[in-house]
């Protein structure tokens, strides 16, 4: 019986030799069978990671969110009939903020072992750069659009950051960052921390923590379409709590 | 200005060419002031990481839940007379459920740039693997100790994770897997969906995510005393949030 590997891919335009792990360009090298989130990018990292390896050699397999649950469950055939099969979304980390728990999911139901492998994640690298506690911690994934429920949820996750100690994570669109960055600054207390982390992993790469009294004093026109992660404190990690 | 780096370690006693980047690697032989969760953890990764730098070049500075918040402020002034300042916890990421994020927001407040490094993160791997959805979860850090409280807090949880389709996750201390597990099966639902992940990023990596009906007849002892994560369904990612 084959494996599941989940393979993480650069965030941005780089060499993924230098932000990936030898254990990750080792597989990459050796598997034939991909499930990928768009084959245009999947060509152009295999063609980085692998270039000795001729581009007919391998066999990609679609997953967007137009694909049949079947279709998914189809393609660990690869591994029943003894083959591995790699899973690699557009950009970071298969699963988390991107496509591959489904797949994730129909595997562990068919007993096919799962090997998530170390990568890229900008929620995580947000996270240790916020300074933030990171002891206690919830990704939201996009607020709401709609401006009365953006409002609430903005709120109530001030409100569990205060008295649970819980920070809070959110991505946004990129082209959006402005506009949320307003509605930060709108609905949350002036002695709110927000960070606002952009082009993480990149040359470009630009993190800052401060309050949102001080935010409002701030030029940030440029983080717009940047991807980007927004995080709101909720206050300094319990040490006792630093034993794991 | 120098900058503060966050620097990952391997998650056990692993080759760190293998599971870092060369990225971290040619930081880790270029730094020589180090803030560190352990000393002899430390010097034992830095050996491994850089053989070719005398251990008496690095300059450690220790980073615990006794270190004083002054002192902590202090080692930022390596930063502010102009050399670059590495942070290595006892294994995985600086600052996600490990020391390091006081450091960091100390760096903020004094408008130190900080550098969050790519590499292992037992969480993240845990919540890869598991197949739950990875576009909503919350990590929780330890459950209550207390039975009572710690019976509310699963409840809680599950219900969170139910109607927001929110992943739940948990660290338990290794030798006390086996009672959380049992807490676990009493307390959540026949149909609840529960993953165990142990020993991450490991030559015995073990991920399985079953119904809690399916965990109550299965065989774990096997779990006790190894590094795991606990994670808890919140059900299918909402495949429209894919767009990231």
């Amino acid at each position: 019986m084959g494996g599941l590997y989940l393979i993480p891919t650069p965030l941005g335009d780089q060499d993924p030799s230098e932000v990936l792990t030898p254990q990750v360009l080792v597989l990459v090298q050796r598997l034939r069978h991909l499930v990928v989130e768009n084959e245009k990018s999947a060509r152009k990292f295999l063609k980085a990671a692998a270039p000795e390896v001729p581009q007919s050699e391998w066999v990609l397999y679609p997953m967007n969110k137009y694909t049949d649950p079947e279709a998914l469950k189809g393609y660990l055939d690869v591994c029943t009939d003894g083959e591995d099969l790699g899973v690699l979304s557009e950009a970071g980390c298969p699963g988390i903020a991107d496509p591959g728990a489904d797949l994730v999911g129909y595997a562990h139901q068919k007993q096919i072992s799962v090997h998530p492998l170390i990568g890229p994640s900008s929620i995580l690298l947000a996270l240790m750069g916020s300074g933030f506690n990171g002891q206690s911690f919830a990704f939201h994934g996009y607020l709401p659009i709609d401006k009365l429920e953006r409002k609430s949820a903005l709120k109530l996750a001030e409100k569990t950051a205060q008295t649970e100690g819980q920070t809070q994570v959110w991505i946004e669109t990129p082209y959006r960052n402005l506009s949320l960055f307003q509605d930060l600054c709108q609905h949350l207390h002036e002695n709110t921390l927000l960070c606002i982390a952009c082009d993480l992993s990149l040359p470009t790469q630009w993190i800052e923590t401060k309050s949102i009294g001080l935010w409002k004093k701030a030029e940030v026109s440029f983080i717009q379409k940047r991807p980007a992660i927004f995080l709101v404190s909720g206050g300094q990690p319990k040490r006792k709590d630093f034993s794991f």
